[in-house]
């Protein structure tokens, strides 16, 4: 039923190189492609099991894009995950441009997070702590990477992601910038005010020192035992969760 | 330099089955060699390149092990993670015998955390916590494993952890049991008291119903967004740090 020219397709968007040509991603699995339906993602194709569709025919009652009907097998093959029993869908990637950073808000900033996993987990806790927008230097991982999305557990659908050069983003902008020193305010005793940017740092060499002149408000994570350093997505966690206290 | 005997018995031990049976374990890289042997597991082998043994002899000073001198090919071909270019160490394992409790303590219990990662994270986030005791279940990855190791970057060298069943062991404890779940005390407002031990659920599953019951205290972290959870390592460090806010 497909074509071999349209599996080697499905199967390159697995490679950034051509999800950048084609302008299409892959999500996998149930719970990921039945958030990407109810997103404002463009959904192309869904690629399910016969099963898949029968039981989720209420949920699809409104989507007009194309469906295959496929063996578990046949999307085994197919997927960057052999785990996926159910689904996968082609999506429209959305265009890379500068969000609107409202007053009054908090957005994420990531000085090259390489790590897909570190990635899709630091959009869950974005998610979680309703940070719906986050800047990325062009080094930090790819956003449509089927590790970022799988490790997103479907929080991808509602975050925006926006690429650029940090230097003249920081530059251009009149929010405060928090970022993450041993020698800065506690994050349990320091008032946030209401809006800035959350800069994270890369997860070897932290924040680069060109950025770190243009922090303004150096924070700290007090430290009770003797690690040296917490994992980036872990230090994204506690800083959200200390930025929502009440 | 290094038998075909001995090349095959190091590579065993990246194996569960062969760790128990030798009561041994491999650590690579670096780091967390010298936390290991800052540490007081006690080391047997060190197996490094010409210019690890240059470069550390003083660190090395007191070590009476037996070193290996082998070349950066050979040590990428012995070990788990081949971007390692500088030494590994073949150290005895810990009895698996059960902790005390001293009054006045907060103590981690993991039911069930199944990935390597999560398991390694964790530890580096009780070692920047202060938690030094984690009590696991026997389906909790094995604390040897190489990329529990990796990942708790050096922190598995000050924590100890001890597996059991975790039913008896609750049933037998007069701490309170601290369980995260979604209708629980608010983990910004609730008071801790200065003991407990801090049960963190499965990735998937949560907390088993049989142990849900021995939970005194439900415990919530808030949630501002719209993702479903949070990964099972991010919501131990939220927890860790709202207890150890002053």
């Amino acid at each position: 039923m497909l074509s071999k020219a349209r599996v080697k397709y499905i199967k390159s968007l697995q490679l950034k190189k051509y999800r950048l040509e084609e302008q299409r991603f892959t999500v996998e699995g149930e719970k990921s492609v039945l958030e990407l339906l109810q997103s404002d993602f463009s959904t192309e194709t869904l690629i399910g099991t016969p099963d898949f569709f029968d039981r989720q025919s209420g949920r699809l009652k409104h989507f007009t894009g194309e469906r295959l009907q496929v063996s578990e097998k046949v999307l085994a093959d197919l997927g960057f995950y052999q785990s996926n029993k159910s689904v996968m869908a082609i999506a429209r990637m959305k265009p890379n441009s500068k969000p609107d950073i409202l007053g009054g808000e908090f957005v994420l900033m990531l000085d090259d997070i390489r790590d897909p996993g570190n990635l899709g987990t630091i959009i869950r806790i974005a998610d979680w702590y309703g940070i719906y927008k986050i800047i990325a230097s062009r080094e930090t991982a790819d956003f449509y990477n089927p590790k970022v999305l799988q490790a997103s557990m479907g929080s991808f659908t509602r975050i925006t992601i926006y690429y650029t050069d940090l230097i003249p983003y920081v530059k251009d902008t009149t929010l405060p910038v928090f970022g993450t020193f041993l020698d800065g305010e506690s994050v349990h005793t320091m008032t946030w005010g209401n809006e800035g940017i959350l800069l994270i740092g890369n997860e070897a060499h932290g924040i680069s020192s060109s950025l770190e002149e243009m922090v303004t408000r150096k924070i700290t994570i007090p430290r009770f035992g003797q690690a040296e350093s917490l994992n980036a997505a872990v230090a994204t966690a506690i800083i959200c969760d200390n930025l929502r206290r009440p």
